[in-house]
């Protein structure tokens, strides 16, 4: 197979996130969302949040890896924010799907996008970290603008969002604010359990 | 308001790109696709094929555009390719569209992003050119790993494929011989009409 026709196997098969749901609801709470437009969602608010990036961050970088982020889910499915057991046995599964999925590219195309995807994961780097906290961001605006959907289907507690999502405090530190904020009023209104 | 609850808003705005849909169905025939997933996909594949884009392509904008290229959808819905009367007042409705969207961005921010879709639309610069060229080459695999669906649809023919998807060759020629393979298999399969 030419690099091409790689290229073009890898672009067809992708097309399969469009088809994994998440338990985030849209805005408008019609559905719940399947992750292939959170890809698009989450890459386009890394670009509009440019301006609130910490310095150094390379945002096109940022873009790319919110991009690939989630193709592992392919294989795996969305493993809820905060579902603890899920969460233990998601790195090994999603490893293979890496391999499996990055694997249809040139050899040296698909290592560079693994690389992108565990730089992703870790969320040590500037790049990784700023990343990380748009994609933490995003189910905190969504659940709050629909009445708090999935945190009150699911029992969520004040202390699991900031603990969650304690990455945004040095991954996107202009955002922690607005995350106090939400939670707080979020409390306030029922949509999370205080404490 | 601040720059950033401004960016916040347009982030929440462009929530509703997921609920325009187009008449592209996904490869497994499930149901049509969404504007945001397909732009997820579109994005995701330019980044995919940056060693075929031309020399010079700078890939990360080519990324950008296409990630708001389609954002003008939220307030006009989605223009089938081969509507012709649809596309003569197309520009006017998507100019007006894309003031009210980017405008919800801070001044400088929405012109910049005005700027870039305008850039993607007019397909001039080399970036713009291949962006355009790979939206415009996904849904021709969409169609044919689907038996032709839309095309057969709405009876389609080959000689208008060709022109409506011109500027692939121009804007990423390594794509035209694949383009010219798939018309061709797809005239010889009947899911496009020949003429």
């Amino acid at each position: 197979m030419t690099g091409l026709a790689q290229r073009i196997a890898f672009v067809e098969e992708i097309d399969r996130l469009k088809g994994v749901l998440r338990r985030t609801r849209l805005i408008n709470e019609e559905r719940k969302e399947n992750t292939a437009e959170h890809s698009w969602h989450v890459a386009m608010m890394a670009l509009a949040l440019a301006p609130d990036a910490p310095q150094g961050v390379n945002i096109d970088r940022a873009v790319q890896m919110l991009l690939v982020h989630d193709i592992v889910e392919i294989d795996v499915g969305d493993t809820f924010a905060y579902d603890e057991a899920g969460h233990r046995e998601k790195p090994a599964k999603e490893a293979r799907a890496a391999r499996r999925i990055f694997g249809l590219l040139p050899r040296s195309e698909g290592e560079h996008y693994i690389d992108l995807w565990k730089e992703y994961e870790a969320a040590e780097t500037p790049d990784g970290a700023f990343a990380h906290s748009v994609d933490r961001f995003l189910p905190i605006l969504h659940n709050y603008r629909t009445d708090g959907h999935a945190w009150r289907e699911h029992g969520i507690r004040r202390s699991q969002v900031l603990k969650r999502n304690a990455v945004i405090e040095r991954g996107c530190p202009s955002l922690w604010p607005l995350v106090l904020q939400i939670v707080d009023d979020a409390v306030a209104h029922g949509m999370l359990i205080d404490g």
